[in-house]
């Protein structure tokens, strides 16, 4: 099985880094092929990087999604998830609702501990628009940068700790989603301390891909999903066009 | 790894049915370990029955859930889903829940098709709960009895297809839930003709539950989900009590 | 008319209790009929202890439900309040859905003080099962264990009261629900000392129940609470099934 | 026990029947006391009437609700309740809350049969403001004026019981609530004929009404309902003012 | 263009101070007509006041509604805004509701900064009734009586201004709606202090007012809000019926 | 006052279209700028384009936001619309929004009527995250294309008429949306048809656009809306990053 890990900002660290966590939990016969856009912001962290990082999304599922047997979209905000899907017809699994159905499954209740503050509404549009609304009891911003991320010391993984503790007791919570992508080598580390599940979006979303893959489905292509219509696509996105051909078929 | 796949209802067929369908996912290295309650309904067609059926699951994530890595609960009515997580350190997993959450990363809008139009409130109370009221577009009752499902012969088939065809038609649905473990059997073959997803729950509380045992995330024992309580319990229940052990331990 | 009032867990002193609570504010002609099952938990504090609860008021329910004219479910977390609806033609209400609607026409927003923590979400979950999650601005627990509300002595009261005060305060509500059927004693004296509507389930139960049954009103038999379908149950539960007869009638 | 029964509109022939309905219903004890507003519609069919309703009712309830130990709202609108709730101690019900609460009780979901199309909309939006938007699973207009109920002859019940039997239908629904008070004589007639609980708002809140009292419980006066502030008013509502005197006092 | 703004209550120097609001932003065209009715209280401060202000507001609506291109209600509960609807034919504007769409323009989340805490329950409904209910982070009183405000000195300005900066800190708020016509004259000032958009309903219903009737768009006289049904009103309210005449016609 | 008005699609005779329809309703002060992204789908007509479509727009709104007192984003599905935000201190406006909006202020409930059936989700996650879930009663797909519209003939005209009585009826509407720009002409020519308010967003948008500026009141530039961090951009988007300079100065 071949899956596809597209890491919707353009910095190739942070593309290697999700990488290695997607191998690290891919089951033994799953390959992973990481990618990013060639264009767009080097972090995402607000809207209008999230904007590039959708079409980045995009090309990236059009270029590679007919030569994989699922997709992971590995941004916290979920960019382009809709778009990846119509584009597809291997599953197409976004970090954040991965992590969302996977804390779901563990606890009455979670909370987020993510990056910024400021994309804190990000992930509360997401849970209302997935319905983890109930479920998730706060979304607590660290104002750590994305980037500082990529080698987090011991410093910033107390701070993280720090605020999943007060999420913890503050929202009467029994887990913990890492809202970032850049998080995912700190979730192992982290449950220890914590003493509760602690689930990066990454893994979830390899092993929920895989789940739904070996059991033979697929985004639906009936309605909503439908592969994108027949039409003229303009400057850099002008080979990203979809021929009129049978449902189903790739390009 | 080690699945316990709880059937909540007394008919020993439907167990080994269901069985079945577990085993025919599984990972490789994966054993499925099937049970029933001691008592209850012969098939879950209500609340009353359904009352029973939650306490059989208590009782049998009780007997068995120490031993297990995962938990998978075969009724859609997901009934003891709450108790069983509060029994267990392994991840439990509902039916109706398991494909509920699978098809919303295929769809954008699924339909739901079961046994008995009387069951449908139960569905849609579990939706509701879940957070899946917007994504799912309807329930659609076929009033087979779920002991029929057993042996579903062709003009059965048929009937749960039309149902199907009705349901993506009128709903403008792009997926398929079958509502009913008795109908594990029935999704490929419906899936085929359909041409969208039809989504089993046996089958995808299998995956799930191997994904994220494999993760090494368990049910949250801080909080909602704690162990139970030591405490007395009466009748036929006298043996199924907790002791005042350590956090996390199973007895 | 005759109440019959089950009390979900297995501790006869909670069991006379209730009966006197429920005697206190019963009408002239309204006998009380206290029950409860044989079998389950001693006291209800946890999803665990629900489940046994919920199949011991579908049997009470069913042994007792067609010589009665009402029955009241003595358990905050109403268990088996659908099953016992199923089993019953007589109307069936739970303690915490009438303390909640008789809470909402008192107040624009009121607070649940209740035992355990842990068991807050049970309440929430009902909270928004029944729509009263607008209603009400807070469920607070106390980590009173249930069983010690037999003989609540001044030093409880006083905890009680402290919490009811911190709720009316922080959650700017009007009215306190006391969360739990051995708080039933306490709902006068707390309503002196705070100024504000305090209401215990049991005794808002026994008057909804006395003035629907007056009005012959019954809970419907059409649809989602029809009677069970006739059908074989195993183990203890092997009597409690229903005969094929007429709806309506009662085994 | 005195309980007054505001009917929101200017028709005195209306006034006597709900005056009836609210008797044939009332406990031994209980006396019933009626009464309209001088001013306002001969009939509430509409947003406009009910503006002129809201204000009768704060009038009726300022005038008289010091005197009696509970308060019903006779329109199906619950025009001025929470207003009527401000002014009073004694409980307040209002028809259209008090069906909604009854159907609640006996059925997973119910539906409104009531007069104007054009009405609809205030029950939506009243089962949105009370949060029984689930339960409730449809209301329909019959486009019966509410006059005419005055003198229902057989020709009306049969629309009416026509409308009932279409939305028990299409709605999947177990209850009927009938959305007007002009049609409280009608429920037992429907009831027998329908097989389901039809439920009558006038009834119900009488109920409701003597069970509240009979507890001790009264409209909060702590928050959102504490008794208005003394202040100036004009014109006609001149006298209706309250004095600054304690809280819990009438005027 | 003609805009009637309607004070909801008997104040007559508030009134005066609604009126050189309006015309202090009303485009060059636009007339500005202020009225008030001539019953009810001095200050609209909970429900009680409210119901004779919707029934105030009906009034003048049915007086001058005929007779102008838009109109603005001019009190924060929106009192008698689906009466005023039904009664005009011209737009209907109510100023909570302008101020809370004209937010929701400018931050994914405002708080609110209102009068007496006793009336933040109206705002709350209100929210929720128009939806605005999750854009909303807060609803925050601040015990200054209405008609204090007519003379707001430096000491109010600054408590209203603590008030603000504490809803935006603790609500993660980007905007502040002051909730209460007699701020008008506030929202500039607040605004250059805050930083933030700060928004007074009286000014954006008249922009809203102002850009719906340029477009040709006018209350929809189909359904819902379709015109009063002809009949008989009694007392002072006598002569404020509607002719039988065509739809869409205005007496 | 200078507005933007973006066509998130690249075709220009669509582009002018649009400018021509705000023109035609811009206030006589109101200068109209109009563009479109250099890449990108010749129409929106899914979640695929639409997610070039956000980029584009944030691109012109980096590149033109700062010129401009308000930007109008000219396609149905609001592409961008948090991402312009966040890139402009003007206010920003979608006329999915605009329209919802106006729709609001004139019925209880109003209909969509759209182009192709597979859009309709994608304006129903707009209704549920802007909060108009319970205001819209339907969205109705006509599966015209998008780019037919430009010269749209009585056929057309007649067809989407005929979609808006069905709306009307079945929704029990009051109101009409249409849900594409392409349908800005059509609007004043179906309003007569119908007899009820139809709504084109665009020009809702302008006169929003144009209210909110004349007040001064611009898109929050704390929390969510914040200007975009300073960063690196890659590939085509290299040039549009923000400059670490001062808040609410633009670039």
């Amino acid at each position: 099985m071949k899956l596809l890990v597209v890491n919707p900002n353009t910095s190739a660290p942070m593309t290697a880094q999700i990488a290695a966590a997607a191998r690290a939990v891919a089951a033994p016969g799953t390959t992973i092929v990481a990618t990013q856009p060639d264009f767009g912001a080097a972090s995402i962290e607000g809207h209008y990087d999230d904007a590039f990082a959708a079409a980045g999304v995009a090309q990236q599922a059009r270029l590679h999604g007919a030569q994989v047997d699922g997709v992971v979209i590995a941004c916290f905000g979920d960019p382009g998830l809709d778009a990846a899907r119509e584009a597809c017809t291997a599953p197409v699994i976004g970090i954040a609702e991965a992590a969302f159905h996977a804390a779901s499954f563990l606890a009455t209740g979670f909370s987020v501990v993510t990056t910024m503050t400021r994309t804190c509404v990000i992930a509360e549009h997401l849970l209302h628009k997935y319905g983890f609304e109930r479920r998730c009891r706060g979304v607590h911003g660290t104002d750590i940068p994305v980037l500082e991320l990529e080698a987090a010391g011991p410093a910033l993984v107390t701070r993280i700790e720090a605020a999943a503790r007060h999420a913890l007791q503050h929202d009467r919570s029994g887990a913990i989603v890492l809202g970032c992508a850049g998080m995912a080598d700190l979730a192992a580390q982290l449950q220890q301390r914590l003493g509760v599940p602690v689930i990066d979006g990454v893994a979830a979303a390899v092993k929920f891909a895989e789940g739904l893959a070996a059991l033979g489905l697929h985004t639906s292509k009936q309605g909503d999903y439908a592969r994108p219509l027949p039409k003229a696509y303009a400057g850099w996105a002008a080979s990203l066009g979809f021929a009129p051909s049978a449902v189903g078929s790739s390009s």
